[in-house]
C-alpha cells in the first residue's frame, strides 16, 4: 500500500483533510485532536498513525508496514520544529505519549504510554530544564513502569508494590509525597528489575522506546479484554486502533498544574451544566483510575480561574462544532490550558434524551455567560453566536437516540410502597457515588468469573469489587448491578456501566472486601457470596436482601422525543397482546392497535378453562368435540370484549389457534385423572391419545390451520367469540375493528376454505344481530410457500402479517430450540472462537438478505393481486430497530410488537422516515442540478 | 348455457365436428362411435349427450338442463327416421341402450341400461315382429333388472333370486334355457316387486324410462365406488361423463347372433394376433360380467365366417386410424356385424413396451393377409396401405409409455430355483386363467375390506373371490394379488387389475369359496383367512405358502424402448447409491452416475463400524473423537473405493454426514455398555451426552453441513476417505471424478468455510500422492434460504444438487414424519372426504408450483454468477415421471433417483426432450408462415 500512514499536526494546523478526516482512517481521539487543533483549540502538536497501518500490522502477521519508519521520522521531525525540542535530547528532550484511538470509543481498552523519551540521560536535563527533579525522576518511573508492562508484558505488580514499599520506608500516604531521590532510587529498582525479568537493559534509545510503544498499541487491540469488549460492545466492524504520538504536557509539574475529565452536560441528567473531575498535580491516568478522589470542576473557578474560563470557551466551541455532548480530557501545565481528547460523550439514557431535546430547542450558554467569555477574549464570536441557537433539528435530534436508550429508561427503581420507607431505612447499608441510575437486585459477588457464571446459572447478581479494570468486563455485563468501593463518576466502573445504562454505585468508602473468604462488610453488616443485595443507582444507596422493584418514571423528554418520532413516521405501530391488561399497557405505551393476539394463551389462564380443550382434544366425535368447545367459547368471547374495549376503535388482529395440540395436553398422572372423570373416557384411553399426538418434528406438524382444516368446529368457535364479542362492543358503542387472522396458510386453496367458513360463521352471526360490523380475514405469512405464492394468496386475503419467527426457522431450516448448539459458532467470530458466519442472531434482528428476501418477494408478488393489501409484521423482529427500518423500506403499513418495544418501533420508524426524507430530498436537489 | 347438448350419428354420418369431437365432450365411447360411424364402420346409430350437460346436471344440483328435454327429443326423431321404428310403438320399437361415457374408461364403474323402449305392450310386438317371443320376454326382463336397480336404485339381488328359483323349479341350469312364458312370468314377478317396493307401476311410458335412465347415468358418475375409482387412478380431472343412447343391436336374437369383446392384440403379450373372447345368444353384459366362460375368437371364423372377416377389418381399419391398440366391442345380429365401442385397450406393461416397439417398426398386416381382406371388400384400399407402415414414430413410441408401464414391469416372479421345481409342483393347488402376469405372495383375505385392513397394518394380502364387482375396487388395489373363482381375461377383476400391472388369475374353477367361514378350498386343502398363498399371474398357477419371488426378466422391447429414449433424453440421469451393490446396479438400470452418495449409511454396516462412530459422538475432546474417526476411515475408504470402482469413470457425488448425531446414538443398555467399555466412560456419561442430543424439531436442527463446522474432525475423515480411495483408483487406472457435496448449506459464509477446509485437506493428500485428481466441490440446496441466496453461494460452489425432500418440508413447513395425520385430508378430493388443497402428495410429486418456483429461481440465481454451474436434483422426485420433466424444464443437467427408477427417469427425461423438439418444430413452422 503506497497510502500515507501518518498525519501530523500542531500550530493550528493539521494535515488530514477530506476523506482522511474520518474516524475510520484516524480513530477518534485522532480526528479530536485534529480537528481541535485546526479550529483553534489549544491541543499539543503531534502526529496520528492511521487505523489501516494497524490493519496492514495484523495482515503481515504483526510486522509494521515498510514505509512506515521514514514517515515516522518525517512526522517527528515536523513535531521537533514546532516544539523546539528534540527526541533523546539530554538537556531538553521531546517527550510523547503514545496513545491508542479506534474509531469508536472503547474506554480502557486499548493501551497508553506516557512520557515516553526519557531516559537516564534526559531525565537529568528534564530536572535541570524544569528545575523540578521530583516532576522528572516521577515522569520517569511512570515511563519505565507503563513500557515495562505495557510494551513489554511484564506484570504491573512488582512495580507498585516497590512503590508502595518506598511510601512505606519512608513514612509517606501518597505519591506526591515521595521525594526526587526516592523517585530516582525507585526508578533504579524498576529498571533493575527489568533487567532480571528481560535480559536486558531497560531501552534508552528513545526510538527504540517509541517504536515498542506503537508496536504495544497495536498489539493491544487483539488483547483478549478488547475483543471481548467488542463482542459484548456489538461494536465487530472497527479494523483496528490508530496510535496517537502527542508531545507531553504535564499536569504534575505542581500546584500550578492539573489534569481533568469532564462532560459539557452532565451525563446523568443531562442538564445543561459542566460536569467533569479533575485533580492537582497529577497526570491523566490518576483521575481516570480513581485511585485519588478528584475534585468537582467548579472549584477549578477558583483554584485556576484563567484556565477555567478558557475549558468553559473549549466547552462552548466544541459543542457548537460537533453539536453534540462532549467527553473532554484536559491538563493545565503551568496554569496552560492543554485539550488532550475530545469525543461524544457516553450518557444516561434520561440524558441522552433530555441532551437531544435541549439540543433540538434550548441555546447552549445564556447571553450572559456568551458576552463574558468573549469579552474575555475566549470564545470568538461566530461560535458565541451559535451557542446561543439550539444547535440540531428535531429530526436530528429524534434520529440521535437508539433503540438502546429506551430500553435503559426503563429500568426499575425500588417500589419503596412495596417495602416501605422506614423498612428501606432499617435495611439501608451505606452510600455510595450514584454513578448510574437505575436499580437492580441479586445475589452478591465478588469475581467477574463468578459473576458469569451465577448469570450463566439464570441468577441475577450484583458484581462487587474494590475497582473494577477492564478484565471485569464479561462479568460485569452479566450482572444487573455494580458497586465499587473506590472511584469516581469517570472511574472505569462507572464509564463502562453508563455506556450500558446498568445501575453503578462506586466510591463506597464504607465497603470492605475480602476477597479470599467470598465476604464483604459494610454498615456493620457482614454479607457473603450469594446473599442478596439490592442498589439504587439514582440515589447511590445500598440495601440489604432482594427489595422488590418497579418501572422507572420516564423523563419528560422521553415523551417529547416519541411524540417528535410520530410526527415524522409514516408506518404504524401495533402491539402483540394477548389480555385486555396487555393492550391497555401497550396503548400506553403508543401503541396503535394490536397486530397479534395470540387465541391459544387463553386456553392456558385457568383449570377451567385447560380442561376444556383437553376435552376437546380427546373428543372422539365432532359433537363431543363441539360440546367441549362449546365451554371454551365464553371465555374466549369474555376475552375479546375486554381486547377490544381496551383497544377502542384500534384494529384487532385476533390469530386463531396456533401450537400443536399436543401442547394443551395434560402432563401428569394427577391432569390425565381429571379429564378423565370428567370425560369419562378411561386413563388409558386418554394416555393414548396424548402420545398419538407426539410429533417427530412438531414446528412442521399439525398445528396453524391445519388445525382448522382438520377440525373445522374449533374455526366456528374461535370465530362466534371473536364476533359476538364485537357485537356486544358495537351495541355498547364501542368502536371495533377485527382483523381474523389465520396462521400457517400455505396455500390459496387452503386459506379459501378457510376464509369462506370464516365469513359464514361471521356473516350469519352480524345478520342475526342486526347490528353493522365490518372485519377482515387475512392470513400469517410465516411458510415460505406462503410468500412465493403471495400473489395467489392475495387474491382471498385482505391482509398479511409476516410471522417472522417461524418464517425464519423455515428459511433457514433452523429451529431456534435446538439451535443453541451449533448457532452461537455461526455467530461468534473467529476472534471469539465462532465461525463469524451471521453477523447478528437471525432470530434477534430479521435476516435481511434471505428472509428479507422472501418477505420483499411476497410483499412485491402480494401487491401485484391487491393493490391496497394491509401488510405488517408480528414477529419479535416487530420491536428491534434494524428489523423495524427494513419493514419501512420494503414497504409495510405497519409492525407490531409486545407493548415494551413499542416505542422503540416507534423512534426506529421515524428514524427511517427521516432518514428516507433526507434521501428523497438529495434526489430532489440532484435533479434540479 | 347456449351451449349444444345432444350430436347425433347414424348412416354413415356424425354431428360432431372439430372441437366438439373431443373425448371431454363426447367420452370414450360418444366419440368412439362416431368416429367409426364417419369413417364408414358399421355402428348402430345414436346420440351422445355431453359430459358438460353432466357437469350441468350437477351444477343445477341434479337436475337437467332445461334446453335439453327439446334437443334429446329431436335426437330421438333423428334417431326413428334412420332406424325406421319409432320409440313405444306397440308393434315395431325402437330400443336403446343408454350406456355411461368418461373422457377415460372406468370399467364398470359407471351405469348401463339396454333394451329400454320395451314395456307390456311392445315386447308383444317385438316379439311378433322377430318371432322370437323367447328374445323378446328375455330382453323385457334384462331391462326391468337393469333400470330397477340402477335407475331407480332397487336392490339387484332379488330379482337374481327370482331368476335363480324360476331356473330350479323348471330345472335348467342356463339362463338361455328358460322358455318364454316363463320369462314373461318372470317380468310379472319383477315388476310386481318394482310395485312393491317403488308404490308405484313399473313406467310403461318410453320418455320416462329414458329420462330416467339418463339421470341414473349421471347420478353414477358421483356413486362412492366411482369416486374411489378416479381417485385410486389418480384420474380426478374428469368433470363428468356423457350418455350413450344407442340403437339396441341383439347378440341374444340366437344361434346366429353373439357379442364379444377383443382387443387388437394380445394385451398381455402385445404380441400381433386378433385377441378376444365371444359368446354365442347374449348380450354384452354376459361377456363382460365372466358368469358364462366365453369362446376364443378363433372359433369365431369358423362359426361365423363372414362376420370374423368384416371384423379382422374393422381391426385394421380401427389400428391404422388411431395408430393404438384397441379394445373392441361388438354384437352380430342375424350374422350381421356391429360395432358398440372402440376405445384405447389397457395392456400389460410387457404388452405395452412390445406394442409401441411393433408400432414403430413392424406392419400390422402381412401383404397376404391384407390382400385377402381387399378381395373379400371389407378393407379400402387406403387402409390397407397404412396397415402395411410402421404407424409411429420411434418418438411416438417413447412418448406413448409411462413411468407406471416401466414399474409394473418389474413386478416379482416366483423364485423356482430357490423354492426347487420338485417342491414347486408339491405345493401347486391348482390352475386358473392368467389374466395378468407377475408373482404376487401373501395372506390370503376374502372381502375387499378385510383387504384394505390387512395392508393397512403393513401385510401383503391376496384377495380371493368368486368374482369380482367394481365395489371391491379399493380392496382390489390394496392387495398384492388377486384370484376369482369364475370370470375370463376380460372379466372386471382381470380388466382392472391389467390396469395397474397388478397379479390376477381368474376363473378357477377348483376354488370353493365359504366366505361366512372364511376359508376356502382348493387342490382339496382348506386354507383360512391369514393363511399365505403365492400367485404366478404368468402361468396362472397358485401355489400353498409364502414363496419366495425374484425379479423378472424383462422384456426385449423394454430395452430397445430406453435405448431410443436414450437417443432422444437430453439430461442425464443418475442414481442414490450407497454401496458399490447398488452402485453396480444402477449401472446396470442405465445410470450414468452417482448423483447422491450417503456416507453416513456406510457408519450402520456393522457393528465395529457402529461402535466406531459412537465413540466419535461421546469423544470429550477433538483428540478423543480424532481418534475415533480414525477408526472409521478405512472403512469408509474401502467403501468409496469399491463405489468409484463400480461407476468406473462416471461422475460420484458423495454427501458428507448429514443425519443429527443422534440417530446414530446405542438406542439400549447393552449398546450403551458395549460403548461404555470401549470408551472407559461410565454410562451415566453415556447416556446423558445421548439424552443431550436429543432436539425438539431434529429436520431443523444440528445435523448436515452444521456437523462439520462445529466438528471439523468429521470434514477432515471424510475427505481423507474420499480421496485417498479416488487416489487408489487412479493408481490403478480406474477412472474416477469425485464431486464433493456439502449438505443442508444455508450461507455463502459457511459454505465458504467448509469448501476451503475440503480443498485443504484433499489437495494435501493429491499432491502428497504425485497423481492427478481432478474433483469438485458443490452443495446441496435443500434450504430455501440457500435457493434464495444461490448467486451467493455459487461464487464457491461449483456444483448444485436440490435435494427437494428437505426443501419440500421446509418450503411447505412439513414434516414428513408427522403429515400423515393432516396431508391425506389436504391431498384427497372433497368428493373423497378431504378438501382437495393438493393436487398430488408433494413429498411424491414435486410442488411445482411452490418449490418448484424456488427451486427455478435457486437454478437462475446459480447461474447467474457461474453460467456453468452443474445442476442435479438428488430427492426422491428426481425418478418420479412430472418432476424430472420439470427439471428438464428448468434446466437441470441431470436428476438422480434410486436405482430401479433410473428407467423410469431415463424415459421421462426423453419425453419432454422429444415434447420441447415438437414446440421447437411448431415455432419454426410458424415462422416461416
Amino acid at each position: 500500500m503506497a497510502n500515507k500512514h501518518v498525519f501530523s499536526y500542531g500550530a493550528g494546523k493539521a494535515e488530514a483533510k477530506g476523506a482522511d478526516l474520518t474516524k475510520n482512517v484516524l480513530g477518534g481521539k485522532g480526528i479530536g485532536l485534529m480537528e481541535m487543533t485546526s479550529i483553534g483549540i489549544p491541543v499539543p502538536a503531534g502526529f496520528t498513525i492511521t487505523i489501516q497501518t494497524c490493519e496492514e500490522y495484523y495482515q503481515l502477521g504483526r510486522k509494521l508496514p515498510k514505509t512506515l519508519e521514514k514517515e515516522v521520522r518525517d512526522a517527528i521531525v515536523k513535531l521537533e520544529k514546532v516544539t523546539h525540542k528534540k527526541l533523546g535530547d539530554d538537556k531538553d528532550p521531546l517527550l510523547v505519549s503514545v496513545r491508542s484511538g479506534a474509531a469508536r470509543s472503547m474506554p480502557g481498552m486499548l493501551e497508553t504510554i506516557l512520557n515516553l523519551g526519557l531516559n537516564d540521560k534526559s531525565v537529568e536535563g528534564l530536572a535541570a530544564k524544569t528545575n523540578n527533579p521530583r516532576f522528572a525522576y516521577d515522569a520517569y518511573r511512570r515511563f519505565i513502569q507503563m513500557y515495562s508492562s505495557t510494551a513489554m508484558g511484564l506484570s504491573k505488580q512488582p512495580m507498585e508494590d516497590m512503590l508502595h514499599e518506598m511510601k512505606h520506608k519512608i513514612g509517606v500516604a501518597t505519591d506526591p509525597e515521595i521525594p526526587a531521590d526516592k523517585l530516582k532510587e525507585l526508578c533504579a529498582q524498576f529498571k533493575a528489575f527489568y533487567k532480571q525479568n528481560k535480559g536486558e537493559e531497560f531501552p534508552q534509545d528513545p526510538w527504540k522506546q517509541l517504536w515498542g510503544a506503537i508496536m504495544a498499541v497495536f498489539n493491544s487491540w487483539e488483547a483478549e479484554k478488547a475483543v471481548t469488549y467488542r463482542r459484548v460492545e456489538k461494536i465487530t466492524d472497527l479494523k483496528g486502533t490508530a496510535v496517537n504520538v502527542v508531545q507531553m504536557v504535564f499536569g504534575n509539574k505542581g500546584e500550578n498544574s492539573g489534569t481533568g475529565v469532564c462532560f459539557t452536560r452532565d451525563p446523568n441528567t443531562g442538564e445543561n451544566t459542566f460536569y467533569g473531575d479533575y485533580l492537582i498535580n497529577a497526570q491523566g491516568e490518576d483521575v481516570v483510575a480513581g485511585i485519588r478522589t478528584p475534585l468537582k470542576l467548579a472549584t477549578l473557578k477558583d483554584q485556576m480561574p484563567k484556565a477555567y474560563d478558557q475549558l468553559c470557551a473549549v466547552r462552548a466551541i466544541l459543542e457548537s462544532y460537533y453539536k453534540e455532548m462532549q467527553d473532554l480530557e484536559f491538563t493545565v501545565e503551568d496554569e496552560r490550558l492543554y485539550m488532550l481528547q475530545c469525543r461524544t460523550g457516553k450518557r444516561s439514557p434520561a440524558a441522552a434524551f433530555r441532551i437531544a431535546v435541549d439540543h433540538a430547542t434550548q441555546p447552549l450558554l445564556t447571553k450572559a455567560q456568551a458576552n463574558e467569555l468573549i469579552k474575555k477574549g475566549y470564545l470568538p464570536k461566530k461560535y458565541a453566536d451559535a451557542a446561543l441557537k439550539p444547535v440540531i433539528t428535531k429530526e436530528e435530534a429524534v434520529s440521535r437516540l437508539s433503540s438502546e436508550d429506551i430500553e435503559r429508561l426503563f429500568y426499575p427503581v425500588i417500589d419503596s410502597k412495596k417495602t416501605g420507607i422506614d423498612q428501606l431505612k432499617k435495611l439501608r447499608l451505606a452510600g455510595g457515588i450514584n454513578a448510574v441510575p437505575g436499580a437492580a437486585a441479586g445475589k452478591v459477588v465478588f469475581t467477574a468469573g463468578e459473576a458469569e457464571a451465577f448469570a450463566h446459572n439464570g441468577d441475577r447478581v450484583i458484581l462487587v469489587r474494590k475497582e473494577t479494570s477492564p478484565e471485569d468486563v464479561g462479568g460485569m455485563h452479566a450482572a444487573k448491578g455494580i458497586l465499587t468501593a473506590t472511584g469516581g463518576k469517570t472511574s472505569h466502573a462507572a464509564v463502562v456501566a453508563r455506556g450500558w445504562g446498568k445501575c453503578c454505585i462506586v466510591g463506597c468508602e464504607a465497603l470492605d472486601i475480602n476477597y479470599n473468604d467470598k465476604v464483604m462488610t459494610i454498615g456493620g453488616q457482614t454479607i457473603k457470596q450469594g446473599d442478596y443485595l439490592t442498589l439504587d443507582g439514582s440515589a447511590g444507596d445500598i440495601y440489604m436482601g432482594d427489595l422488590t422493584l418497579k418501572e422507572p418514571e420516564l423523563p419528560e423528554s422521553y415523551y417529547t422525543i416519541l411524540k417528535w418520532a410520530d410526527t415524522f413516521r409514516t408506518i404504524k405501530v401495533r402491539t402483540n397482546a394477548d389480555t385486555p391488561y396487555d393492550a391497555d399497557n401497550a396503548v400506553r405505551m403508543g401503541a396503535e392497535g394490536i397486530g397479534l393476539c395470540r387465541t391459544e394463551h387463553m386456553f392456558f389462564d385457568t383449570e377451567e378453562r385447560r380442561l376444556a380443550i383437553q376435552e376437546m382434544i380427546v373428543a372422539e366425535t365432532p359433537e363431543t368435540r363441539k360440546a367441549a368447545l362449546l365451554k371454551l367459547l365464553p371465555f374466549q368471547r369474555d376475552d375479546f370484549y375486554g381486547i377490544f374495549k381496551a383497544m377502542n376503535g384500534f384494529p384487532v388482529t385476533i390469530r386463531l389457534i396456533d401450537p400443536p395440540l399436543h401442547e394443551f395436553t395434560p402432563k401428569d398422572e394427577a391432569g390425565i385423572g381429571k379429564l378423565s372423570k370428567i370425560t369419562g373416557l378411561s386413563p388409558e384411553k386418554i394416555r393414548h391419545r396424548c402420545e398419538q399426538l407426539h410429533e417427530s418434528n412438531p414446528m412442521l406438524g399439525h398445528r396453524g390451520c391445519r388445525l382448522c382444516i382438520t377440525y373445522p368446529e374449533i374455526l366456528e368457535m374461535q370465530i362466534t367469540a371473536i364476533i359476538e364479542a364485537a357485537i356486544k362492543c358495537k351495541k355498547e358503542g364501542i368502536k371495533v375493528f377485527p382483523e381474523i387472522m389465520h396462521p400457517l396458510t400455505m396455500d390459496k386453496k387452503e386459506f379459501k376454505i378457510l376464509e369462506t367458513q370464516t365469513r359464514a360463521v361471521a356473516d350469519a352471526l352480524i345478520k342475526a344481530s342486526g347490528v353493522k360490523l365490518n372485519y377482515m380475514v387475512g392470513t400469517m405469512i410465516e411458510i415460505p410457500r406462503a410468500a412465493l405464492l403471495a400473489d395467489q394468496i392475495a387474491e382471498v386475503a385482505e391482509f398479511f402479517s409476516f410471522g417472522t419467527n417461524d418464517l425464519t426457522q423455515m428459511t433457514l431450516g433452523l429451529s431456534r430450540d435446538d439451535a443453541g448448539r451449533f448457532l452461537p459458532v455461526y455467530v461468534a467470530t473467529e476472534k471469539e472462537g465462532g465461525k463469524g458466519i451471521f453477523k447478528d442472531d437471525p432470530f434477534q434482528s430479521l435476516d435481511q438478505e434471505g428472509v428479507g428476501k422472501l418477505v420483499k418477494l411476497g410483499i412485491e408478488l402480494g401487491r401485484s393481486t391487491r393493490k391496497d393489501l394491509k401488510i405488517g409484521i408480528c414477529g419479535e423482529h416487530g420491536g428491534e430497530s434494524a428489523s423495524v427500518k427494513f419493514c419501512h423500506r420494503i414497504g409495510m403499513n405497519y409492525v407490531s410488537c409486545s407493548p415494551y418495544r413499542v416505542p422503540i418501533a416507534r423512534l426506529a420508524a421515524a428514524q427511517q422516515a427521516i432518514s428516507d426524507k433526507k434521501v428523497v430530498i438529495k434526489k430532489k436537489t440532484t435533479k434540479k442540478k
